[in-house]
């Protein structure tokens, strides 16, 4: 198995998030994202969508999307138990982790790429080029606000986000928080759940071991 | 188990499909979204999000998200398997249930949430009132074009996208060609696998039992 990373991007530091907390150890490729090292042909002949993460298994098999690749590990690591095991947690932990990308990871991802610089034309990830849309980068902003009120209120006397231990949803939502920064967007100082929660998830130790967020 | 649904839209189509391919029979109330039902007093208790498709349990425990609500219900009615059992089968329906909505469907809604009037300031759905991005709209449909080769190539020699069996990227995928039409987005007469998948799970009764598309 080899799984092609970039420490300092999103989505790869869901996987990398997730591979802590089960307490893996695979052998790991950098594709530095910021040298366009994912256009090279060597990594354009793995992935064609020229994405990370990616998980190339022994028979050749490529897994994308970050949400497949931890499924699989689930599958292939099923302890600890990160998506659940009784349907209603297996529900609200698809739920949550839903919520925290479409309303929160995703509107992030639209203010980053349709508002800096270095990713004109390149507004939407992948092998084809989009132009930024600067309106976009804009409505990206207030909508993880949004977000970010819905999870503290989602927070009040809770541990964890979705379930009574951790799962893949307090990894989505952590990194969701954590990359809502790079745009200027942080919890207000009232959201004492929120904050709470994001103090406590980020002293686990497999949050220590991502390299520091850019 | 109460279930709120609303049948020309294409998040509780992609439900209603998983329903019809489980052979389930569960309660259901509409919630028609084109007068504004789910803004009413009382549905805002069951969901303060306003969006269908959602799940009311019998102990009054409420589930949103599409997703989240399918794999409920496999949780509880395993059979047939739509989300995979197998570590391959489990990451493949994931990736490919997910490339058919971050790639196809979302752009689609871009589109046509951007694009029509009767969304003005509703691009986004939720409770939060968003104006239209017109560029948003133009943008979306070359990126779900796009998808739609890649989905041709994927299914070249192939019965189902993900698995040697139907599943919930089938529905996911199936939903997305039916909704890309509403902004005049089809599939190019050249892609012969998409077309002759397309037209195969079209004669699912599953499919059939569904009211016609808008």
């Amino acid at each position: 198995m080899k799984y092609y990373d970039f420490g300092l991007a999103p989505n790869p530091r869901r996987v990398n998030f997730f591979i802590n907390e089960k307490g893996l150890e695979i052998d790991t490729v950098e594709i530095n994202l910021r040298t366009g090292d994912q256009f090279s042909e060597a990594f354009l002949k793995v992935n064609p969508q020229a994405t990370v993460p990616c998980l190339e298994l022994d028979d050749g098999t490529v897994l994308l999307e970050t949400m497949a690749i931890c499924r699989y590990l689930e599958a292939v690591h099923p302890t600890p138990c990160l998506f659940g095991s009784q349907a209603l947690d297996i529900a609200r932990i698809e739920q949550w982790s839903r919520r925290a990308e479409m309303e929160g990871f995703l509107p992030v991802a639209d203010a980053l790429r349709n508002g800096e610089p270095r990713f004109a034309n390149r507004a939407v990830p992948g092998p084809q080029d989009y132009a930024q849309i600067p309106a976009l980068a804009e409505r990206g902003k207030p909508r993880c606000q949004a977000f970010f009120a819905v999870l503290d209120k989602q927070l009040a006397g809770r541990e964890f986000v979705a379930s009574e231990f951790f799962s893949a949803a307090d990894i989505n939502a952590y990194i969701t928080v954590e990359f809502a920064a790079r745009v200027g967007v942080k919890p207000d100082a009232t959201m004492a759940n929120l904050l709470r929660w994001y103090k406590a998830v980020g002293e686990r130790p497999s949050v220590r071991a991502l390299p520091a967020p850019p």
